[in-house]
């Protein structure tokens, strides 16, 4: 691959504040939960998806860098508030506490609000980099509206207001569609809009994002049941546990399957499409989502 | 007054999210929050710096009023989180339920996130009125840093760490000076910019904002002791039952009150040195600084 997980941390971490002054407790459990670990798959999409459209740079600071950071920062305070004692109570995450057990609670919640926070504001920072550029008002109003309400935080909103309690198809849809799909979108959309992709592009990749958070989150469903916890680094059967409903529990693991395949299929029909500068990145970028649909943890 | 709070409240009212779709709950919970009162000084203060510089333009959508809304949706999660269980653990807030209490403590925290989020998508709709102006994008960052870690949000953090400890008078500044006078200096910063102003001006408007946080807040502790509960809305004495250090209990009060008396000095004299285009905006400005410092609920 182009990109190793190594130098994707090496451009994100450039990003985080620094652990000094009155507000280092919370600085420090800012980047304990941003170093935690991950795959970095939306920093990685996002990347990919700007070098598709923008050919490759890497001499020059580059706005899409910013939004690099600013969104795995989103992700992770997301992953900070969702493990709160209020919501879904995990004392584990990537098999290392989480920030209400290795920090306070207290330091959880204004932890997350202060990534979301430096999120926005590191992204500005492109800001600098290219005055008046509408390129990088278009990403960043991106950046503002996916993970929101009509976007991942509605679907957090809903799955948070359902654990538990009996689900049909159509609010599962939503879930999937806005808890994960929507977050992705964000990374491949904000990384073309960058490199300078058109709206015939835009919409195109919309489409991956939707299909292959879907397929992304089935497949999570599916390693919930038959998953290796070690090689997961969290429990197996937690769904089940907490009473959640899944695409799994709903329609079976066959269906599942035929889901997670059919999602991979529409993807890659829209992949093809895609007409790019760099046609190298594009191989990376469906090599990567393939991964991720097709991984085992 | 040039601008009623009805008139302020229906141009930031516009930008609320609507009560509809599966998130609706968390929408309610916004929204109640969002219009439960307040004097909506943030964004009345921002208005007038804009109209210093920029002069009155009332019949199209500006800039501004997208940021007007902006500020008070920070400034109404700020107060959402701030009340929930794990920090403050505060019943009522301007006489009503607190979020927690009329929802429940998910919603507290999920709405005030999305209060968080929605407030820099709504700033970002700005960049559709004014393409590639960077008046806007500068507002936006100013937007994006104030309310955060190296300004709000860090007043927060060492406050919540220190409730019920030992503090000391250079913390104690620090709290003041980030917890309430960065969003004033917020609001002050992102009106003029937005209008035009230059960075001498900008500087000015610091000092101002910086000043008039530090003398309102001080007010505030003055008044929890010698105010009235009804007319605040909010009981008395909560500083000494929730062993809060303040600068009344730190310094006594009539050092309190002498303070004061010399922020609000400072500020005018740095209000006295602006230049600016609509001089009646300046002198509302000015009223309303000072009936902020000298209020009694």
């Amino acid at each position: 691959m182009r990109h190793s997980v190594e130098e994707l941390e090496k451009i994100i971490y450039a990003y985080l504040p620094k652990e000094k002054g009155y507000a280092s407790r919370c600085i420090s459990a800012m980047n304990y939960a941003f170093c935690a670990g991950g795959k970095r798959i939306r920093p990685l999409m996002m990347l990919l998806a700007y070098e598709m459209y923008a050919g490759e740079d890497r001499a020059q600071a580059r706005p899409v860098d910013c939004f690099m950071a600013a969104i795995e920062m989103i992700h992770t305070y997301s992953l900070i508030h969702d493990d709160l004692p209020a919501l879904d109570n995990d004392d584990l995450r990537r098999g290392k506490p989480t920030v209400h057990v290795a920090y306070d609670e207290v330091t959880a919640i204004l932890a997350g609000d202060a990534l979301l926070n430096y999120a926005f504001f590191t992204a500005a920072k492109a800001f600098s980099l290219c005055p008046g550029d509408q390129k990088v008002e278009r990403a960043l109003s991106v950046l503002t509206e996916k993970p929101g309400l009509d976007g991942m935080l509605g679907g957090q909103v809903l799955d948070c207001e359902l654990t538990g309690k009996p689900i049909g198809e159509e609010e599962l849809a939503f879930i999937y569609e806005n808890k994960t799909s929507a977050l992705i979108e964000c990374a491949l959309l904000c990384g073309a809009i960058l490199g300078g992709a058109d709206d015939h592009e835009i919409t195109l990749l919309e489409t991956i994002g939707s299909c292959v958070g879907l397929a992304f989150q089935v497949r999570d469903d599916i390693l919930d049941v038959e998953g290796d916890a070690a090689s997961l680094g969290k429990p197996i059967g937690s769904d089940e546990r907490n009473d959640k409903y899944t695409y799994v529990t709903m329609h079976g693991m066959e269906a599942a399957k035929a889901y997670v395949s059919d999602m991979t299929a529409r993807a890659m029909d829209a992949l093809s499409k895609l007409s790019v500068k760099d046609t190298q990145a594009k191989e990376e970028l469906k090599e990567l989502l393939l991964s991720l649909v097709e991984r085992d943890r």
